[in-house]
């Protein structure tokens, strides 16, 4: 007998009709004669009612203690989905964190996952039980630990990695991941499979469908992964494997907008050993992550560079606290902020040692009218930053100039084990 | 340097408002030059909300269910008051029962205490940190447990004998341990002290203050508590002491008047042995805990005795389903349920030995024209069953009785160490 970790997020839990859906459909799955083990998050909006509760009480709550308050999420919709299952039939045991094992760094807030139990897992499964795991946790030293937002899927992908699962299926609202976002293309269709990478940069890039680790944990270990939708359980979703067991690749898999970053533009950057360096490690020394990062060639003028990065809009505040503290280490007398940008990302596995792709997205995107501000590529991405007006124009064009607007995508085939399907 | 260890309700906590003055009140205390501990009970009516949620999902849900459901409350409440604590700047901790280690028998939703572990705790406290607890629960073979409802007292009594604490306060909404109940008799007054054998027959005769098990293992113990308010710091509310500490014990020290009983009688019970033991057997098998009893003498005519007992109004649903098994094996043919009884009960260690405190109770009651119904004694208490419409007057005259309305208390003298006061 096969096991296959489930995952269903708040708004599939957001009320007691919701959890006796989901029961139904942990039932379904025991029914099919596997093992089930199922990670829950935090009912509808329950995390952010917890830290609205925090705000009133204190304007820098601690970081341990955030996770204390925010655990007990999990833990309600937990029990109130082990009671349901039981209530048709099935027996059913929630567990937390601790009573797991799941431990992590010692890390509030945004732990990462080191090690999982498998004693009482596998005791429960032995006695027949549907195991319901609270998402989202671990704990460090005797401590609460939370996984950052979304953590729930790495806590499923982790749990099926430890217990061997045959695979992990992530439940969500849509039908699986999408070659682009619904409401930008209207005829963009779920993917019936992507590689772990190509899951990953779309993860990186705005496709809020999954954790990021959650996909490197599961490319690390191979697990096998399912995107699908709580509401039509008989819908398959996208499977998410490694991309040699997929048969088909296209060049491009999907298009992602990301609307959450901000451009920096430092001008005039004397072009001395040790400048973007000092800049650099002013923003890191203050947890400013960057993302695109562009230095132009020092001009023959005057033995200048401009230096161009993008960060989370989320820390525009906190930069502008260090704009003359910048000022003042570089000799500068101005830094431009363009707030109005979106980057627009193609991602595919099949672009590797494909030549063409990247002057394909210029030229789709020049041929549209579209200005591109700053390049960035990986491997299996490319990433340009556009004018936000004309983001979803562009998004529109890259799908049609990659044919991935009403998609009829390939049937999944290849080589992977008849249990994962 | 002492330690005082503190229990907050859940009308304390209900709104972060509360939270913020109970963080008030605790750094109060560690400014005293106390070590504090603090226990806490579910913010306002969270209990109830994930009751509601859970019958939602289940007609019958499991009790380990429950107390994984149910003991987040409490979690919620430690944490935040933790945060709020540390917001006013004095460091804090918040812990679970598996993280301070409070360990019970392996029952759920009414386990007691059998072992807490003081290493965390005495670790902390020598860091200076204030230490928030979650009441009412504990674990036991790694599963969460609830003590009962009310059990927050109890989780505070048991860590202050752990830790060895000078005293026990558990701050609520009323000004300490009255004499009567304010709302029937206006001028009851707040004892300043009381023992442990008094409030422990008070608070199971239906003076809401504490629950019993508190006050038998502070008895045990020998832990003094104080019961105070919440909104009046200044006020020492009732001391909880050994009688052997108490300088002045009057008669009698309380009345109660508890409604939450009915009472069953059985007439025409054949006198022959092992027919009462059959009764009681069945009830017991069922569950059905029984509280005074009475048989009277087999009537010469027909050598039948009648039987009268209490039981808990919740429980008269189950009685009633058992009726006809109880009437056919005592070959009945009616069995007489009266709910409209109160049980009036005057408690006070300074009757024993003191002759003239029953009949002056009965003189009492008959001067103001009380039929009693059921009489039941123990050494310190003394209760009567009377009409529900009578029970008012009588909680009255017996106060005036014994000189309980507008009592000038004595003031706490005698052989009490001076840090627990």
């Amino acid at each position: 007998m096969g096991i296959v970790v489930q995952k269903f997020g708040g708004t599939s839990l957001a009320d007691s009709e919701k959890i006796k859906n989901v029961a139904r459909a942990v039932i379904k799955e025991k029914e099919n004669g596997n093992n089930v083990i199922t990670i829950v998050s935090a009912m509808g909006h329950t995390t952010d009612f917890l830290i609205k509760l925090s705000e009133e009480v204190s304007n820098v709550p601690s970081a341990r203690e955030m996770d204390m308050l925010l655990s007990t999420g999990e833990q309600v919709s937990a029990s109130l989905l082990a009671m349901a299952i039981e209530e048709m039939g099935h027996p059913a045991i929630s567990l937390n964190a601790w009573q797991v094992g799941i431990e992590t760094e010692p890390e509030y807030s945004n732990a990462r996952i080191i090690d999982i139990k498998t004693e009482r897992l596998n005791k429960h499964l032995e006695e027949g039980k549907i195991i319901i795991i609270t998402g989202f946790q671990g704990i460090a030293n005797g401590d609460i630990t939370t996984l950052g937002r979304g953590g729930s899927d790495t806590s499923a992908v982790a749990v099926a990695v430890a217990v061997k699962a045959n695979r992990c299926d992530i439940y969500t609202d849509v039908e699986g991941v999408y070659t682009s976002d619904p409401r930008i293309v209207p005829n963009a269709l779920p993917l019936k499979e992507i590689s772990y990478e190509e899951m990953f940069e779309l993860a990186h890039v705005g496709a809020n469908v999954l954790h990021p680790r959650s996909v490197e944990t599961a490319r690390e270990f191979e697990m096998p992964m399912r995107v699908r939708s709580s509401f039509k359980l008989d819908n398959l979703g996208t499977l998410i494997i490694g991309v040699d067991k997929m048969e088909v690749t296209k060049p491009v898999t999907g298009v992602a907008r990301d609307n959450s970053q901000v451009r920096v533009v430092i001008c005039d950057v004397e072009d001395k050993p040790g400048n973007a360096s000092k800049l650099f490690n002013l923003l890191a020394a203050n947890n400013l992550s960057v993302d695109m990062i562009i230095q132009s060639y020092a001009r023959s003028s005057n033995n200048t560079n401009d230096i161009a990065f993008t960060i989370a809009s989320e820390n525009l505040n906190r930069f502008k606290a260090h704009e003359e503290e910048i000022k003042s280490i570089l000799n500068l007398s101005n830094i431009f902020i363009d707030e109005n940008i979106s980057k627009i990302s193609i991602v595919g596995s099949g672009m590797i040692d494909r030549p063409g792709i990247a002057a394909g997205m210029f030229q789709s995107l020049a041929k549209a009218g579209i200005n591109i501000k700053m390049i960035a590529t990986s491997e299996i991405k490319i990433s340009c930053l556009v004018d936000r007006e004309d983001s979803e124009k562009a998004v529109v064009e890259l799908c049609r100039h990659f044919e991935l607007d009403g998609l009829e995508v390939a049937e999944v085939r290849g080589n992977l084990p008849s249990d994962v399907l």
